[in-house]
């Protein structure tokens, strides 16, 4: 098995890499790495077979036999670190016993035939979470992202997203014209005609875009879409959350299985 | 028209009450009174017919000529304060140029033949946001919280909710034994058997029980359920966030129209 490496040095330049991955969302792009932190995360990570650099331990969860001890094969080095120096990795309010850092997967082409989501300038990373997690269920194969969306492996959206992340291929930086390369068509929710969601049969695979949450879609991006498509909401509010909204047209246009 | 009161001092008791329920999220309970920030919030809440207390106007925003000049006449008393104390009332980083105060409605009956929604200790004030706008979008009566959910009159869950708070009957603090008064059948999603989504024909009315972001619904609960119901997700995940979950679901039993 391979010999951990202890660190207890605060500064020790890869536990200040790990600190600057947690606290900045945006780190990652310039790191090309990213921050995983709690078992869930990680577990997800690998069982979707992505190789990790670090796989970082508390002492205690080191010294613990549990399942994860099974995991330091398949992480290119592993660190073990006293618990109070795990406190200072980690933004959250319990600290995890386990983290790892994963090299963030550089997919820039997007996959023209592929059941897909388009974020439009999405800001909220819950949303932009739960998003991912509803494309992994309904078996969306990649999400693509215009340039000013909530960056996509940020700390906050990787925690929403619970993993699904890994279930994805996730392309970022787009401007509307790229997705001329999609050979699927457009639908974009509206509340103005357009096919009736639970009514109209909705292409497959097709892509659904997803807008800002204050502006909605870009007049430029709505002119690409196919068809718009309104859901029915005899409550009369026609304001549904963005993230609702999308796993509503995601489930109604899910992949036959 | 009104003479508005002009307030110019920080610590006048009635702008500390707004901090006091800005600040924190129980507040309104013991204040039987909410503080709603922005214009969309206090329009929503005027649209359905709920009368204010007192309108907060900033100073600039008052001697503008704007639509919700009309709506002094249907406030007890208008107040205008400077903007820069406007700032001091506000959580928010771009501080609202109006806002109101509104007593709490004091719902303690549930309606036993509503079409409703049940929140399980739920946590998380986006998603409690998120499913108050669900409910509103396809007709839910009423929503229903078990002791231990976030509470619904939150700032934070105000926000999320955009205005669904005034067209539901919203009741906190119920025990799971209060349920026995419901006369419609309750649902819960689980991933094991039961009704297929999409699928079996769902009752209508009925009473979606959705559970905490990490524990699901309480064993106690699950057991006056009438039926599971699955979501089929052919992307294998298995893991909707909840508030996601809950669109799907009160989509596909929404009231027919």
């Amino acid at each position: 098995m391979t010999e951990p490496l202890i660190l207890t040095a605060r500064d020790n330049p890869l536990l200040q890499r790990i600190r600057k991955l947690g606290q900045d969302p945006g780190a990652y792009r310039k790191l090309g790495q990213v921050w995983l932190e709690g078992d869930h995360l990680v577990g997800a990570a690998l069982q979707r077979g992505r190789p990790l650099e670090e796989l970082v331990f508390t002492e205690s969860a080191w010294h613990e036999r549990a399942d994860w001890r099974g995991w330091v094969d398949r992480a290119r080095r592993v660190v073990v670190v006293p618990d109070a120096l795990m406190k200072t990795l980690s933004t959250l309010e319990s600290p995890p016993r386990i983290g790892a850092l994963l090299a963030v997967p550089a997919d820039t082409a997007l996959a023209p035939r592929a059941f897909s989501v388009v974020l439009d300038r999405l800001q909220d990373a819950g949303n932009v979470g739960s998003i991912l997690r509803s494309a992994a269920a309904f078996g969306v194969g990649q999400v693509l992202a215009i340039k000013g969306t909530a960056a996509l492996w940020s700390p906050k959206v990787l925690r929403a997203g619970m993993g699904a992340h890994f279930a994805l291929q996730l392309v970022e930086g787009l401007a509307p014209e790229d997705l001329a390369g999609l050979a699927v068509p457009l639908l974009a929710t509206s509340s103005h005609a357009g096919l009736v969601l639970g009514q109209a049969e909705l292409p497959h695979p097709c892509a659904w875009v997803l807008g800002h949450e204050g502006r909605g879609v870009d007049e430029a991006l709505m002119a690409r879409c196919a068809h718009t498509v309104s859901i029915p909401q005899p409550g009369g509010e026609e304001s549904l959350n963005v993230a609702a909204a999308a796993a509503i047209c995601l489930f109604a246009s899910r992949a036959p299985g």
